[in-house]
């Protein structure tokens, strides 16, 4: 069996490089499954990603949900209380929701506590950290269970080198923050594995890390150490492994762009998918930035890849369709596909055949 | 008096935001003058670069060298110990060289310590912290003085937003890492104040931050805030004001590309000033990656800094002549002129002229 280096949630809480670059052996995932998902009194479904993307893509790995009012969002599971979430063989409790103002409330760090107290670990995603919450730590070390940041990077991670490694690429990249590279890697990573390819998902995001059960919080990095991270992050492989990785950001966003270059350079890709909003005008938050058109969006990626991987080309384009009318959807594949010649899917429920060919072919 | 934002080393020994973005009074520098220089025992001259750089660009916050061994380098200071430089009314002592391996050996430790003693502030930019030096921090705290961290970035950064801030920007960038973007800016600065400019030099990385007495080291910020500590760097200023801003790495690095993306995209600056060397061909530690030429440098940093203003250009080309023969500096100005049409100086030699009147031509 080909095993490949794994970047993992480790025993003490900290996101870990499981003994270097060199690793080959991947290390259990210290927040274990089943999960519990808190949602809190959540009630946009957006601000429930993290729930709504483990249940989508990871639904053997969450047992029950856990509400704290009638009108908070529902993503169909189980309501479940801590202690009977334990009793049915639940591990861990993860913040699958971001409260107001990004710090948790008193109420929900109470239920945390609770959590703890009933033997789960505590899994979290959040900027404010767990140890802060009054009463957790010391729970935590009472019941003997973890507090698990998932958005500390890894300790010791090098400087880039962009030195090429063997192994197969794809990166996803988008013309804006929020637009589906998350999912369009995974869903690339289920079309590979159903082929039966040699295939891993790269998660650079909070929300991906827990679906993957592993990965590196790419925008949490320490600036010099952002290509490093990415060549961490899809280790040397077999020349025939495919590492989907999970793109962050945009080269047009004027807040995240270096994000987005340092994962360009240090993924050193073979290919890039293009995520799209054929409704988006302008950068998202940010007034007066306009969106780019695909042409461009995949010039631009292509001449920055070209730095670490002179031979990286553009594979597709993927879009989100599921608010779309049939026809909007066809006009807007019929118009993208005019405009780049490349085959064009909403990736969730399309065929990506035409991609996988491309990225063989 | 027209006064602007500055970020300084605190009273903490942290860099600190004073007052958030709005603020518009300078705060003093907890870091103060005069400097006592530490050069332990090292034997070569660009590893002893801060100090180099302090005692060029501020001669007269520097009163002393304090060197171990014979073999030392020596930059012209006279040799003091720390309790004579005390004596001689120095406040702080500067690590102005880097030990081997980037940690601060023991010995290195037990001179800290001894500086400490003595009565003075103990300044840093080594990777490594002071407070892990043993005794350092009791006898620190004993004795009253700072420990100051010049890597440590300010807390509480923002996300870059893209809105334009008045103010007119020049930001040095460059076709590699370590090309002379820091003394560009300081000649520039210093030039434009020789006019009676209304200017600053904003530092990002900390031989920068000590000679200007503040900054922010863009490399150490975390990889979400890159554009984000751009914008608090060179704040809303007078329409007229004048921010020169230190460039660090390159878009060309396959290990830093981000952070210089970062900091162009958030520098926003009306003008670029590239730094180049003639005598590189590959990026300095990346074999195999090829120094851009000076138009192709020039057009990937203007397509990026478009993003967040669109009237950015070139307003020069700038080379350190000090190793070049009359000869071979002649036939490079000729030929960067010819390719590019813009001046190419010498800037620690040559009149600054042309570039500032490009500047407001």
């Amino acid at each position: 069996v080909f095993k490949i280096f794994t970047n993992t949630v480790d025993g003490t809480g900290q996101m870990g490089l499981q003994g270097g670059r060199e690793q080959q052996v991947a290390a259990p995932l210290a927040a274990e499954g089943p999960h519990l998902l808190f949602l809190g009194d959540i009630r946009d479904r957006l601000t429930a990603k993290t729930a709504y993307g483990l249940a989508e893509w990871r639904p053997e790995r969450v047992k029950g949900q856990w509400r704290l009012s009638e009108d908070c969002v529902d993503i169909g599971l189980p309501d479940l209380s801590p202690a009977n979430a334990r009793l049915a063989g639940v591990r861990s409790l993860v913040i699958g929701a971001a409260p107001a103002g990004g710090q948790i409330p008193p109420h929900w760090g109470r239920c945390l506590v609770e959590a703890a107290e009933a033997g789960l670990d505590i899994v979290s995603g959040l900027h404010s950290r767990l140890a802060d919450v009054p009463g957790l730590a010391a729970a935590a070390e009472r019941k003997g269970v973890r507090l698990v940041e998932i958005r500390t990077p890894p300790p010791g991670l090098p400087v880039g080198t962009g030195v090429r490694r063997p192994g197969m690429r794809v990166l996803t990249v988008g013309t804006d923050c929020a637009i589906g590279k998350k999912y369009a890697a995974l869903a690339l990573h289920r079309a590979m594995q159903a082929r039966g390819w040699n295939a891993d998902f790269r998660a650079t995001g909070q929300t991906g890390i827990l679906i993957a059960g592993g990965g590196i919080p790419i925008d949490c990095v320490v600036a010099d150490f952002i290509a490093g991270a990415a060549e961490c992050l899809s280790p040397a492989a077999d020349p025939e492994h495919w590492d989907v990785i999970e793109g962050q950001g945009s080269l047009f966003h004027p807040s995240y762009a270096g994000v987005s270059l340092g994962l360009l350079h240090g993924s050193q890709p073979d290919a890039i998918l293009l995520c799209v909003d054929p409704g988006r005008q302008e950068i998202d938050g940010c007034p007066g930035f306009p969106i780019p058109t695909a042409t461009e969006a995949i010039a631009r990626n292509l001449e920055a890849a070209r730095l670490t991987n002179p031979a990286c080309r553009c594979v597709g384009i993927s879009f989100n369709g599921s608010r779309m009318t049939a026809e909007d959807k066809a006009e807007t594949v019929a118009r993208l596909e005019a405009e780049t010649g490349l085959p064009v899917v909403d990736p969730l429920v399309d065929d990506l055949d035409p991609i996988l060919d491309r990225l063989v072919g």
